[in-house]
């Protein structure tokens, strides 16, 4: 896992976004980079206003190096996606960090 | 992955809060739990105010299921641990979501 590198997108849409194209639209984004190692999201659950401060859905990507995400930053595909994803947003947080596995998932079991 | 729950945290700590010392005690009560499937942190790297909103860490817990979590988040060294946390920080987000795994990462290579 040495080197991996997670780009962390915390967002809210906007009321009457199309929100299933977009999540389409970076499911196709995310499958067509390679330098994406992988790929998870989420939309909120827990829904208390002062612990989400008003976000409703998290995306991870992992990278397998800090150059692979600055790869997939500058790519021409990215940026077109980012303003379609952007526009459709009212609220957006982004981190950069580099991983520390404190506590490694149990092989899986066949 | 089926039913999997991520705990997503973001932080930013007190000026002179014992960061180390809070991390260790993260640590010390992830390995403890069994109900906590893996654990994945991180300081950010990004560093641009208006996109992280001040957050400077992110702090990923996953659990097998939304029991497991409720099971955590209910156990009295959670409690215990959380309110050391809480006072270190001077502010904090939290999402909890069933994850959605859109890209797989490749299997480990040998």
């Amino acid at each position: 896992m040495a080197g991996e590198v997670k780009h962390l997108c915390l967002a809210r849409f906007k009321e009457g976004a199309a929100v299933d194209d977009v999540l389409r639209g970076m499911a196709d984004l995310v499958a067509a980079m390679d330098t994406v190692k992988s790929f998870e999201w989420g939309q909120d659950v827990l829904k208390q206003e002062t612990l989400t401060q008003g976000f409703t859905h998290a995306f991870c990507l992992t990278f397998a190096s800090a150059d692979d995400l600055a790869a997939y930053m500058a790519h021409e595909r990215h940026a077109a996606f980012a303003a379609t994803f952007m526009a459709a947003l009212d609220k957006v947080l982004v981190l950069d960090f580099p991983v520390v596995l404190a506590k490694q998932p149990p092989p899986p079991t066949a």
